[in-house]
């Protein structure tokens, strides 16, 4: 199985795309750490089906990063947010409070 | 067909999501402005096989925008960095040319 916390990243980005039932066992895996055996009790199937359509998924949700690259475009939003903080505290001698506003504004825009 | 500009739109967030060949068809048919006829001839195959594949492309593109929200998402950051422009300007009264800095800065967090 691929890295779990890369996985669960691309799951608060990709989830939707998934079906309801992929979305119910990859949750039941990743986030509630439930065991292969586990899942498949709870779904009256195989273990095997269960791993099969674990790596499926994993693979699906690692396609769609290399293509929309969504969570690497996150990742490079936080990080110019913070070049931007950096620069208004220092290059511009901003007021501490008028740069914790100006913060908390601009994590808004990039968590939405 | 649907809406020309929205199918356009959706084609920035969600074209690397097609195939190849439905990319190159899409593009004639919405950026490019070929008519079906022509597109057909070029691809060596029917009117009808080319008007089949872009409905199924817009329907295809509607659905991920309807999961992932990427054009909504996007059009709210560019709102909400209005707003914040405005109160920087209006409110905590900052000069002109500081606003216009920060404002290109939002830009390119917000666009990547």
């Amino acid at each position: 199985m691929e890295d779990r916390f890369e996985i669960s990243l691309l799951l608060d980005y990709y989830i939707d795309l998934l079906t309801e039932k992929q979305k119910d066992i990859m949750f039941m895996y990743y986030n509630d750490d439930f065991s292969l055996a586990e899942i498949a009790e709870i779904n009256n199937t195989s273990r095997q089906a269960i791993h099969d359509l674990i790596k499926r998924c994993d693979k699906q949700l690692i396609n769609y990063e290399e293509k929309l690259q969504l969570v690497e475009k996150s990742k490079i939003r936080k990080s110019k947010k913070n070049d931007l903080i950096k620069k208004l505290t220092n290059e511009y001698m901003l007021s501490k409070e008028l740069v914790e506003d100006i913060d908390e504004m601009l994590d808004e825009i990039i968590n939405s």
